[in-house]
């Protein structure tokens, strides 16, 4: 039997990213969030939404640009602050310890410390509710070598955050299933 | 040091979900895909994309209206053979034997044995690449009892499942690691 909760942002789980972007000094910044997803294969673009009084959202309309940085869980903490506090007020970086690289493609700064990091150009910028969605190509995409397995990442290696929406928990990434396009083909019509 | 792997589309790691539509004739369909966030609070809205050729595209345009439902790992293989066929070959409710409900808030169906479901009337649509991106507005979220913990699902009840992009494998969730909003507070500035 189900229960109706109401109108909820019940996605369950959603990836946890951190955007970097230079405001308009050229201070590095940071923030965190979890709105967000892929949303283009051919050119590869990722999507994120953001409150439009937030110092990132200023940021991108004003450059153009951003990362987007995939945190490992042992900068869970880091991770969890960037998304408490302001780059308005504090210094993320410095508050941190974490250190911004400028991007070698885009006008942003990447998260040297994140074993995974997407560098995008703004190609959208989407008005919907109390929040604006950025649509940014990835131009690139930079990992460290200590997660490289082959030629792409390795999530156990990648050790991603993953939230619950409204319960607000955070949670790792669990046992391997299958192989997609391929453990349901023993479904036959 | 970080290495250069291209332009590619790689959130680490991704929800898998699975769209319900109608399409022209009433008969209900469901695809599963991986491009889908969050992308608005008030009102909660989620946002997916999909091929312009494939069925729920054209279900979507006519209908205005589809289902998000989060399936459990117990239903893995069913949950990837809905990704394989095209709904326009092949009855992927019957093909599965999951059961198709009438959405109570909108035109589309739900699947009745996944423990999460969003109910979302289409507001925008988004031309990107070789994607169109769909943003619904969640008019109703229902649960089943089984995974409820006090007023909302418990992540480990629902058990979904997680993708990693290029190279496409499938992972559970896995262990708690902290409070969100919480535990960045003791880093100070």
């Amino acid at each position: 039997m189900k229960q109706s909760l109401g109108a909820k942002p019940l996605l369950y789980p959603t990836p946890v990213v951190v955007v970097g972007t230079y405001d308009s000094h050229d201070k590095p910044n940071i923030a965190t969030l979890a709105w967000v997803g892929i949303c283009n294969s051919k050119p590869p673009c990722i999507a994120f939404s953001i409150g439009r009084g937030k110092h990132t959202h200023s940021n991108i309309v004003e450059r153009k640009a951003f990362t987007v940085n995939i945190p490992s869980k042992k900068h869970i903490k880091e991770t969890d602050y960037i998304g408490i506090v302001s780059g308005k007020k504090v210094d993320k970086f410095a508050a941190t310890k974490l250190t911004p690289v400028k991007s070698d493609l885009v006008d942003a700064p990447y998260v040297s410390e994140f074993p995974l990091v997407l560098e995008c150009k703004l190609l959208q910028t989407i008005e919907i509710g109390d929040h604006a969605q950025f649509i940014g190509e990835i131009l690139d995409v930079k990992a460290d070598d200590s997660v490289l397995e082959k030629d792409l990442p390795d999530i156990k290696k990648v050790d991603p955050i993953l939230l619950v929406p409204e319960t607000w928990l955070y949670y790792g990434v669990g046992s391997y299933l299958g192989k997609a396009f391929s453990i349901g083909k023993e479904i036959s019509t």
